[in-house]
């Protein structure tokens, strides 16, 4: 069994990107810029956005964290939304999810130009992702495929069972696993809350990436001998033998999982660092101007 | 074994749609117009858009068709497209396929308008579709949802799975069946060419949905007893007994299908009159301004 070291992997693209940007800038380019929005204080937000930007500071971009309280507007949003759009110091920046329940979050996304869009929510990217056109990659599927990649694990006509069906993850998940090239060509199932046999479907899978965001959901006996398991899920369940009262789990049994796996991701330090990791790789491109 | 009448059906949904606008018209409001473009001679085409001409006068819909030589050239079509994109005559427009190879058709189908994308080919179409927005829907994809929902055909917490992977039929197919709602919910798998064990995975199919462009390839082998079939394809086959010299055939070997099927298509008459249905529906929706 081999321990996939997400925040290790994550680490080592950052410094590669870091490379890039140093010489970008010595050569008399622009240095890459991320800014980020947050409403409101929900905690686990608050800490997303600031691991996000520490991750500009490792990759050498600049960043701005743009926080605003709970009770700004949709208008306010909308507006601010504009000024970045039409901002050309920034190179791309994301809106945090949740937003607070008096903002309506799909058509906040809609306003951000798809050229800034480096969390590839707006439809137009995820349109041209699905076809196969240059766009920016949600970012935790796109984390995943890096991760396959570097790690090089096979995936042509494998059996890739993508659990949960999110726009965020699941979704674009199954649709990048089935496409052409390399990470892809795989026969991909999605499956949810509405299949009736999720655990005879997820035992054919060779490749198992879980994003239905319930701890523990994937247990040693829906899992194959020799199976690859991606863990999306950052579940927080009460522990009161830690400080803060809580640890985090994945949607996968680990500890009886990962005996019987080829490749598995833990939780923390899987997935997650990659999600951050696939935002910089967005935001250097969109710096770059290579998807539009 | 019931046999799915999708003429019959287009038919019925024409009736609906025409009675619809005749009381728009007979308010005062504008009949829907809906322009085909078509380049060269590729009598297959041809025939596509002469059907689409055909459809548009029994909705009462009013339809022009753009005949343009093999010659036409990408800049001159570009051009055509903006044309069409600023003329508030139009409501929709089609630009059919295959392009000639001196046209890049990805480039092109870029510049259609959103508003007026009644074909659902623009990523933005595309994207919006896959993330449950409203959307202009591949016409394909639409029809078979139509029939589904016509027929009463349940979907919710079945195992759909669709044979092929392109962007026009297979890959929203499958995205439109794993959506929430019905038709929807189904647990999916997309299989295609660089899958293994397509037999053993097609026979576990309650819905099978062949789009793989193989004539007979889906045989009695490997259809469940009681799985509903719908058959996408459309293969010309050799056959000296036709005036034509060939035959139309899908891509399951209906004869020897049909008799386990609790509904299947026929090939003609099932899936291709309801594909020109649904481009009507978008080209109501369109001169509605349902979607945008």
């Amino acid at each position: 069994m081999i321990l996939i070291d997400g925040a290790g992997l994550a680490e080592d693209i950052l410094q590669e990107i870091r490379q890039e940007v140093d010489l970008m800038v010595s050569n008399g380019k622009k240095r890459p810029h991320l800014a980020a929005v947050l409403i409101g204080d929900n905690p686990a937000s608050l800490s997303y956005v600031t691991n996000k930007v520490k991750s500009c500071e490792t990759a050498g971009f600049k960043s701005t964290l743009i926080k605003r309280d709970g009770n700004f507007s949709e208008n306010e949003l909308a507006q601010l939304i504009e000024e970045l759009n039409n901002d050309s110091e920034i190179d791309g920046y994301i809106v945090q999810l949740p937003l607070p329940r008096h903002i309506d979050a799909d058509k906040i996304l809609l306003l951000i130009d798809p050229k800034k869009d480096v969390d590839g929510f707006h439809p137009l990217n995820f349109g041209r992702m699905a076809q196969g056109l240059p766009a920016f990659l949600p970012a935790t599927p796109s984390g995943i495929l890096q991760m396959l990649e570097r790690y090089k694990i096979e995936t042509d006509g494998k059996h890739c069972v993508v659990i949960g069906r999110s726009n965020i993850v699941g979704n674009p998940m199954s649709i990048l696993m089935a496409r052409k090239g390399y990470p892809g060509n795989c026969t991909v199932t999605i499956v949810h809350s509405r299949t009736h046999n999720i655990d005879e479907i997820v035992r054919q899978a060779d490749i198992v990436i879980a994003a239905i965001g319930i701890p523990k959901f994937v247990t040693s006996e829906m899992v194959k001998d020799g199976a690859v398991v991606i863990d999306v899920g950052i579940n927080r369940i009460a522990d009161t033998s830690t400080k803060s009262g809580f640890r985090l789990v994945g949607d996968v049994d680990f500890e009886n999982v990962a005996p019987k796996c080829s490749f598995i991701t833990p939780v923390p330090k899987g997935v997650g660092p990659m999600t951050v990791c696939a935002l910089m790789i967005n935001t250097l491109k969109a710096s770059k101007s290579e998807i539009y």
